[in-house]
């Protein structure tokens, strides 16, 4: 296995290594797999499009250059790039209170948002800031795309039923049905009915046909492009566009043509906002596909490097007249599964695209759109993530409420409302789990060198020792809540002349955790406690090193609190009132 | 030392047990301290009103009540609370917006958010929400303090020459200058050099004249009140304010009267914000002058109940026409060392205020503003925390620019931005450090039981066996960091078999990282790496207990890494090609 070349990384850090090292055999692969890619790549292209606000070819549009620019710089040897069902409801959400869905001035926007995306991204990669995507949280990302597809899903129901929007009520719906919108639901109907089934048995239907697992899987992941034809035979045969059912309209042939305007400054202000949020969730969502799909293939990709090539393909969908794109799922899946070993494969589907909307694109004009809102509810009702909820929700009931808060946040506050609920949420959450510290007193195992929480094992203690592990940094919002454990075991365990602050668990000590660790010590010597420190980690003691608290105030720090408690519980220090005595 | 009743704290829990359990011994101290610490007030109160935008006698109004019901809750047995620099300036501050300065409507507001302010401490007292103030870092808070002294300085430097207001440019003071400017000033520096020289020397002068040091320290400290006589005497005798000099003008004689107005909605709502910055400021500066007036003396304060104190203080203060209060350290510095031993003290000073403003109150009319701007500047400079931002820097770089963006914040931004700015950056600051965590591959310390990291110590390590030691809870912001870490370090060790996680200092685990950690086992396992866990925390064994990572993916769980380097490096695990030739 680990010698097949086909399942070999192609290349190391520099650009287009996969192109320089290519190998004769990886060849067949990425032809079918750019062909079979394309092919799947063309109704959900329109549908997004669709989704978007846009005219559906622009979807097209956005599935050329994309390729080429994410084949230039992308580590991902099997991603495929292009419009995805989440950056297409974000446009349309963050374009929709800057200009009237369907304008000329709309669709300028668009492209202008896809290059703004383009150009951070790529200054983003060229500063190596990929790290800053860390800072969303598996909850509020899943929590985010739950939400997003609620939106999406909710915005085509009106496709389904033949209405052009949102019924105001029932009863204005009861006036405004016609036979026409039972012919469109009943067709929405059938190719819901056909897709679901090829989602759930076709594959295995066709296995038992004789066709080989892949070929099959394959087959059935194919299936909206059926649904794409019938569609069109249909309309064209009956003319049911010209009876009321709402179908795609014009579409121009032929590849796009570059016609630009310049916006004002105003409205690159106004754009600066939403490109920031797209590439965020375009990164963020790239980088968990590219690296799910890299894991399988023992493959290994670069998050900086992912950056420029998001970058590039932004930039380079906006040069076309498209809108923004990223790393899609479904899409990479079928790229997968039909062979492909690099992005040739993506070029090659690049290719297949621009020759259809060379030739025969002028057909799709007769296509239904209750079609293509057929195919966008398939594709996004699963990412409605039900199990997500649950997991985090069993592991910690702070996670979930996150989770649910985020998506609740994208349907009832918008893209932008939900991001930042969700960030400030974890946020929040990880201070308040931090502000809570577990102290536990510790004593010795009978007879080992193991010291354990006093109150879960049943382990040795010394009356004038007391042996403290604090299990968390010591930082600003937990300061009072370990002083106030500290001084409470004091209070339990009243004989102590000597306490021990075991740090074993503690990897940063800030100011406000200095300061009351130092009116602590002072506030006990007065008491005539001595305070003592073990297991130090090497970089906090780097830190206390040059501190009045460590020279002045801390009297011995071991490196095990074996041996501290070896020494301090032999140690017998005279007290106050003996030495007075003794005085005496 | 112990036996001396003066020195044991009064009560635990129970309301006014200061009272209840009062002894005799007590009463001398209290009548003294209260009679110092109204005469040191008096100045000073008059002063913060002045700050505040309000007529000087509010700052009397307000040193009555709030005394009383801080004695009813309060749990520190000697902080003074009334007027203080830091809410009078954050009332004029937060008040500018809604009402011009000097109006009636300008006062009935500063009275409502003296109100609001109670009522909210209260509220949050009744809570037990006191933890909230803890999420202000030590250099968020110096930052905040040193920021608004130099507001305060900034904003009587105009009293100081005489001005009613900043000159717009140099020439405009040129123009303006007058006699009587000079004049001014000259009172002014002669006040101030008088202030100092009784901060600095004055009582080790009087020592020489053979009064004690603690007479002296007090007397020294009483120089204020001196300052606000002679100008009296001066003003009175020349007849100052009929040639210019700016002074208090009316004064009314008398108890303050009940006049409230019922502000409308809107305004309530307007106040809500500053109510809310005036009631955190005023707990965490209160908390910590208790704090460290208790610690002095043994005793202990109770947060929540000081939330109570304060919020019957504030609401006091409003009823008589004052505004908003909280516990001053330099007023409750001259109570404490003039042998205040209970909050008695406190109701005398109110008693003798009161007297003061029945009799010789009008006489202030006669008092040279320039006297009062004197004594808010000897007051407040000191305030200016040069040592804390040096020593924040010295230890921390990130948190000394906390502090510093936070005293840059409120000046240039105002005390919301400052504060929302400072929080905003110790927040960042501490994800960022957890973001970046230490993770160490670890080894024997020859011929014990500890392990150490092997690029700090001389450790013997197995060629088959990683140990690694994660410095830092598994969280969102740094799964990636550690997954980078893990891999690293593999590819460093190729001939890694058992890869052994210590997890001492790992006391959370959220549900970011726990998908990081299932991912990464299972990218292990197809790489025939097996994962070991060691020193697992309880609380965190608790959580993982029933996860599938824990069931199905980590091999086996150790007690110490002591007993897993043992087992696990005593382990011949037959390899994959070993299986297969075995089998060939």
């Amino acid at each position: 296995m680990r010698d097949n070349p086909r399942l070999q990384p192609p290349g190391g850090e520099e650009l287009l290594a996969w192109l320089r090292h290519y190998r004769l055999p990886w060849l067949s692969g990425d032809l079918v797999a750019g062909l079979v890619t394309a092919i799947m790549i063309i109704p959900q292209s329109m549908a997004y499009a669709m989704l978007a606000g846009l005219p559906v070819q622009i979807g097209l549009y956005a599935s050329l250059l994309p390729l080429l620019g994410y084949a230039l710089f992308g580590t991902s040897m099997s991603m495929s790039v292009g419009p995805v069902a989440v950056t297409a409801l974000m446009t349309a959400a963050l374009l929709a209170p800057l200009a009237t869905v369907g304008s000329e001035q709309y669709y300028q926007l668009a492209i202008w948002l896809a290059l703004m995306s383009g150009v951070l991204l790529f200054v983003l990669g060229l500063l190596r800031m990929g790290f800053l995507a860390n800072f969303l949280s598996h909850p509020v990302i899943s929590g985010f795309i739950s939400g997003a597809s609620i939106l999406i899903v909710l915005s085509q129901l009106p496709h389904l039923l033949g209405l052009s929007e949102w019924p105001s009520s029932p009863a204005q719906l009861l006036t405004a049905w016609q036979p026409v919108n039972t012919l469109v639901l009943t067709m929405g109907l059938l190719a819901l009915a056909w897709l679901l089934y090829a989602r759930s048995r076709l594959a295995g239907h066709l296995q038992r046909l004789g066709i080989s697992a892949g070929a099959a899987r394959l087959l059935a992941r194919l299936a909206p492009i059926l649904v794409v034809l019938i569609g069109l035979l249909v309309t064209i045969a009956w003319d049911l566009g010209a009876r009321g059912v709402p179908v795609v309209g014009s579409l121009p042939a032929g590849l796009p043509a570059l016609v630009w305007s310049t916006p004002d400054v105003v409205t690159l202000q106004a754009l600066l906002l939403p490109a920031a949020l797209i590439s965020l969730v375009s990164f963020v969502e790239s980088v968990s596909i590219a690296q799910s799909l890299a894991r399988r293939k023992r493959q290994s990709i670069n998050p900086d490097r992912e950056l420029l090539a998001l970058g590039a393909a932004n930039a380079g969908s906006a040069l076309t007249g498209g809108f923004a794109v990223c790393g899609g799922f479904s899409r990479s899946g079928v790229n997968v599964e039909a062979g492909a070993n690099t992005p040739l494969a993506g070029v090659i589907s690049a290719v297949v695209i621009g020759l259809i909307l060379l030739t025969i694109a002028p057909l799709f004009a007769w296509l239904p759109l209750v079609m293509l809102a057929v195919v966008i509810l398939v594709a996004v009702a699963p990412l409605i993530d039900l199990a997500s909820l649950q997991r985090a929700w069993r592991y910690d009931r702070r996670e979930g409420l996150t989770l649910i808060c985020t998506a609740a946040g994208v349907v009832l506050l918008g893209i932008e409302g939900g991001i930042v609920l969700g960030v400030g949420l974890s946020v929040v959450t990880q201070l308040w789990r931090g502000s809570r510290p577990h102290v536990a007193v510790v004593g010795r195992v009978p007879g080992t060198h193991y010291f354990r929480n006093t109150q879960r094992h049943l382990v040795e203690t010394e009356p004038q020792l007391l042996a403290m592990r604090i299990d968390e940094n010591i930082f600003f919002a937990n300061t009072k809540a370990i002083e106030r454990a500290i001084l409470r075991a004091l209070r339990d365990y009243p004989d102590t002349r000597e306490l021990l602050l075991i740090l074993s668990a503690v990897n940063h000590i800030d100011s406000t955790g200095l300061d009351m660790l130092c009116e602590l010590s002072l506030g006990l010597r007065e008491r005539d406690i001595q305070v003592h420190l073990a297991e130090v980690k090497g970089p906090v003691m780097d830190q206390l090193e040059q501190t009045d608290w460590i020279q002045e105030q801390v009297s011995e720090i071991f490196p095990s609190t074996h041996i501290a408690f070896n020494t301090l519980s032999g140690l017998k220090r005279p007290t106050d009132e003996a030495a007075a005595s003794a005085q005496g």
